[in-house]
């Protein structure tokens, strides 16, 4: 079993807060992640497959193919987006980089079987100092 | 003369339009960077100071010194803010990473006096592909 | 289950050598990373912490006050230090990385439940070519 | 048990196809990495060795011997070279960097015992966006 | 006057050689680079323009349209191709780091005008050690 | 006229401080850089060259022996030594970036004709925010 890492890159909008709270509570917990007028990041996905390699081709799956299946399902939903507001994935939900990790195993692994893969890993680098990594469970 | 460069990073949201603009004519001029909702970045930005080497510290200038300044100036104004709206000497700006860049050659150069030094640039890095840089003319 | 890092950095000197060596000893087991006089490094620190993330915030833990915990307890010890002379819990080992990043984990894992999260790996790039990563056991 | 892990570069040429493809085919199936007149990367290759630390010298192993040892293994073998028709280990395998990671593992595993490690895993990166990791089942 | 800069890449295969050269006369002028079944690299290129800001844009120049004809004019003539054999505006030049960024000047600098800037400076990153800048004189 | 830089890298403890002063006044003056007990750094030096392209190579210089002239003249003396106390040409001078990046150039610059360039800069890392560069005057 081999494991190969896409990296691609998204840039967009998003706050931390809760609708329940008030801008005054929502700042005591997120700090200034909160802000009411946004801030954003240059995001960085990493999207790791597992699987055997295909003796016709000496590939787990074709990248190019991997790279155009993260690119429709994700990039194109998230890319100078804003992240609370656009993103239907992400409906619903806290705008952490944990939730967005999650949301994006959520969408990433049923098409993955479309092309012969295993997701093993979605990792989000939100800052150079910042990141997370789900692995499915 | 010795030029040093100190490099500090702000995220921030932001939108390229104009606001004599339709949103379909600031798409085709701005094309996603005019999402409405906006997008951000994690900006880099390094200031390149230069000066006679002092003999009895060894520095063009403190580092410390230098850091903190940028840090009251510009940092605490940009980072996690929205520069459309929240950044007063961005005001009534083009939110353009060449625009930003000349507005913070206005903030810095004045207050560089100060701490001894002549500012010689401001590179902002706004994606790893994107970079503006600015020496002053 | 979420795995966030926080990434942190220190400035130190150290030496590799055994007091019961000799310096020709000492070198010719440690090479030049004896050198009796000291050399030293820009460390970079990658703190793992597992977790469910927590429906409230959208975190597994809060990675500013993750962040401050590593200052605490590890960075104000080290940075700008001497690894083999200043730093209580380094006290008696060889100063390898491979030890560093086990003393390292035994700052951090007590106090990490504190926060609510698991330590998963400490890991400790020396160089851009050599690093080393511990998981506990 | 800790895990130590060396970096360690080389630029090769490769070419993917299957020699029972004609040109056309191989376009097909590997689109323009199947250039007949060949292209190239720089391959940063992460060989990662696991093991206790030796109290004698705070080392897992020796990482001056580990770089050797790749060195002389590896590195030789593959530094401005052609993928394809140069390099014995790679022999008869289409140079895909999956294949590449299983056979730089099948070339160092062996000569790891000598140096008293355990080998964990190998990871290439053929571009910032592309990698692979094998962990040797 | 700003300056701003776009960052592309290519991976492409080449050597160093001269045909006039045995192949022991190019091995003893070239080293390893002159290796007759070719070695790669991943270049990424850097290329500067300069101008005034455009009061309606916030631009120097476009960045989509620069990146439009950097990979018309330049990637798509480098990528995945052998620089010695298949690229029009190397033929019969030696296929050194420092004629590639001469040969690119010579074929963006009259694109240039077209989308309304100046070229300022080529440069190229052979590898994370070798890089060459070109000013056009 | 094109510029080709080199880059090299080496580790180094140092200590700011200057010997007329008290501890508590080097304190003052240079906060934690001047721990008695030293520091030290991943230093990252750039050197650029400047020159014609020979006709004959395609080379300004030839990076090789570039290289080996940087790391007989100045790496071999900075890596793993202690900054203060172990090199000739930093003997009696603050071991600041700027006062070793001027000292880089004194070593350098004289060699470089023996090799048919002309130094045009030296840069020097200290940290990943921290860098200096000198052009001769």
């Amino acid at each position: 079993m081999v494991y190969i890492t896409r990296r691609e890159h998204f840039n967009a909008a998003h706050r931390l807060f809760r609708p329940d709270y008030s801008d005054a509570e929502n700042l005591r917990e997120f700090g200034k992640c909160s802000n009411p007028n946004w801030h954003g990041h240059n995001y960085i996905l990493f999207v790791t497959v597992k699987g055997d390699v295909n003796p016709d081709t000496g590939f787990v799956v074709n990248l190019k193919t991997l790279s155009q299946l993260i690119q429709e399902r994700i990039i194109d939903k998230l890319d100078h987006k804003n992240i609370n507001l656009e993103v239907d994935f992400m409906k619903g939900r806290l705008a952490s980089t944990e939730n967005l990790a999650i949301a994006i195993w959520g969408e990433l692994e049923p098409s993955l079987h479309r092309i012969g893969g295993i997701l093993h890993s979605v990792k989000i680098e939100e800052t150079e100092n910042n990141s997370v990594e789900y692995f499915g469970t």
